[in-house]
């Protein structure tokens, strides 16, 4: 029921979800009457087979407190959802919801991993080379050192993963004066993953994200947000630019004509919702944050990246990551 | 001498620039010998009687660390164009050397203006509406809730000298996320904002930075510097996917051929040059920094930053506007 469009997206995005992944079955949880009238306007008996419904009489809004979400709505989709996960009903949890309240309550719900402090939200980015994943993108805004490692050993294993890169580039974001290199958190951080058995390349710069010179970038919540906003905005500023030049004067509508097979195929490559679905990492379940805005096509890509993590087994991966790098080696007794 | 190309993108920058503005004559600072050879090779009489050397023997790497520049290299290009500024010889400096030791250069000899703590960098970025201005880029890692404060006050006044603008909308960036929005430093400095009588817009988000939703966005040096290498990445990503679309096929490339007057309008408009040229603000003189890849047509740009800067009288402007925000109120003594 969440997001800015609720049942309206998520029906036709589990339809078109099932139209092409034989072996997983869906469960829309929301108000039942209302996801029955989406789908008995337009009956799709082959994929409704596997499309379930389970009640939940609630929903949150997307300005509504995290707090008071968590507090006053046990019986909202979310909550229902990710009770779901926890009770084994489901493998993973799909939900375009308010941020902050999906974050709070899959943390009460599910919990954390072991050794793992504070989970991070984690996404594919665009990239020269293809794409780049990028944690945190805003759940934690003051992060330790020891936050950025674990977010440094988790994203790498996801990466690893879901892409089957077998040692994932990890970089650490940084910006570039010399002297001035980084806070205290951050330097900190740089020692830890330097000492690890990670794949560390060293700092990098917001540009590299999109150069694709490594395959993660960790950051803490506020600057991983910001540049993920940031760039989301320059993109639309470029969209808008092209737009207008091409709209300017009958010559340049007749060449956007002409251009049109390649305009759109770059279009298609640089399409936001292709990378729509962010994970909320170092939960014991799998929990996929779509886009509040995202439509049928964004939404479904969610759901994929919940199809790919529960194929790649990551939980469990990741909880053996985790205590390798994690947990305090043990104490030999003295022979 | 610095940049990545020293005299060989300055000497045709300052060339271009006097053959554009009658009442500013320029000095170029550095190695006589490299700069006169440049000029003898083609020489341009009406522009070069406006051009003066002052010779410095030393120059610094972009590579070296500030504290040992500014300690070790009295005579260095930089160090001299500065303590001509400081001298009342210049009415500003343009440099394109390395960043840190600029900064720390400048701030040794011209010192900070009253009540301002630290220096900021700024730059204007392209927006939906024209361009925004942004601050802190890079100077200070670690800002208190008074650093992001005084940021506002110099960047609105600033924007006020350089646009015309009169009343510059100012937002504070931040992340969206309700309960956890923003950390301590920012939420105090929200407010120390909105008690003055700057014309505050409240918080701003990465992508509202390129939508021109405000005149001037403020944040701490390391997320304004991750914001804007972000968008520098995600600007030079689309480019590259243009290109490779564009050359995909030969009817793409007779689209191109096509579509030529529209992209390259496009890519004027998108041209980063045009924004080349960030300003140290906070400091007793004008002090702009050039990006260390500029070539000629970029430098040129910075050094119109500068003519608009002395034009405007903004070192006097921010003095004032400064004190204004921040000295505290005479205590009258009691009738």
């Amino acid at each position: 029921m969440g997001g800015d469009h609720g049942a309206e997206v998520v029906v036709p995005a589990a339809r078109a979800f099932l139209a092409k992944v034989a072996d997983i079955d869906l469960t829309l949880v929301g108000q039942r009457e209302v996801i029955e009238a989406l789908l008995s306007s337009d009956p799709q008996p082959e994929q409704d087979a596997r499309l379930h419904i389970h009640h939940a009489s609630q929903s949150v809004g997307m300005d509504e407190l995290p707090s008071k979400a968590l507090r006053g709505k046990k019986d909202s989709s979310m909550r229902v959802a990710i009770d779901l996960v926890k009770a084994g009903e489901a493998d993973a949890c799909v939900s375009a919801g308010n941020t902050g309240a999906l974050m709070a309550t899959a943390r009460f719900v599910l919990k954390t991993l072991p050794n793992v402090d504070r989970p991070a939200i984690i996404s594919a980015m665009p990239s020269v080379r293809g794409s780049t994943h990028m944690l945190d993108l805003g759940a934690n805004v003051d992060c330790t050192a020891e936050h950025l490692f674990q977010f440094a050993v988790m994203g790498s294993e996801l990466v690893k993963a879901v892409t089957g890169i077998e040692q994932p580039q990890v970089g650490l974001l940084n910006i570039g004066q010399e002297e001035i290199k980084g806070n205290d958190q951050v330097r900190r951080a740089h020692d830890l993953i330097a000492a690890s058995s990670l794949n560390y390349a060293g700092y990098v710069e917001g540009d590299d994200i999109f150069m694709g010179e490594v395959d993660v970038v960790v950051a803490d919540g506020f600057v991983g947000n910001v540049a993920l906003k940031s760039s989301e905005g320059v993109a639309k500023l470029v969209g808008h630019m092209l737009r207008r030049h091409f709209r300017k004067s009958l010559w340049s509508r007749i060449a956007a004509l002409v251009t049109l097979p390649t305009l759109k195929a770059f279009k298609e490559e640089a399409d936001p919702r292709r990378y729509n679905g962010a994970t909320l990492l170092g939960l014991r379940g799998i929990v996929v944050k779509s886009h509040g805005g995202a439509d049928a096509k964004a939404f479904e890509n969610a759901i994929h990246i919940a199809e790919h993590e529960i194929n790649a087994r990551v939980i469990a991966r990741i909880e053996h990551e985790v205590a390798a790098h994690l947990t305090p080696a043990p104490v030999r007794a003295s022979a």
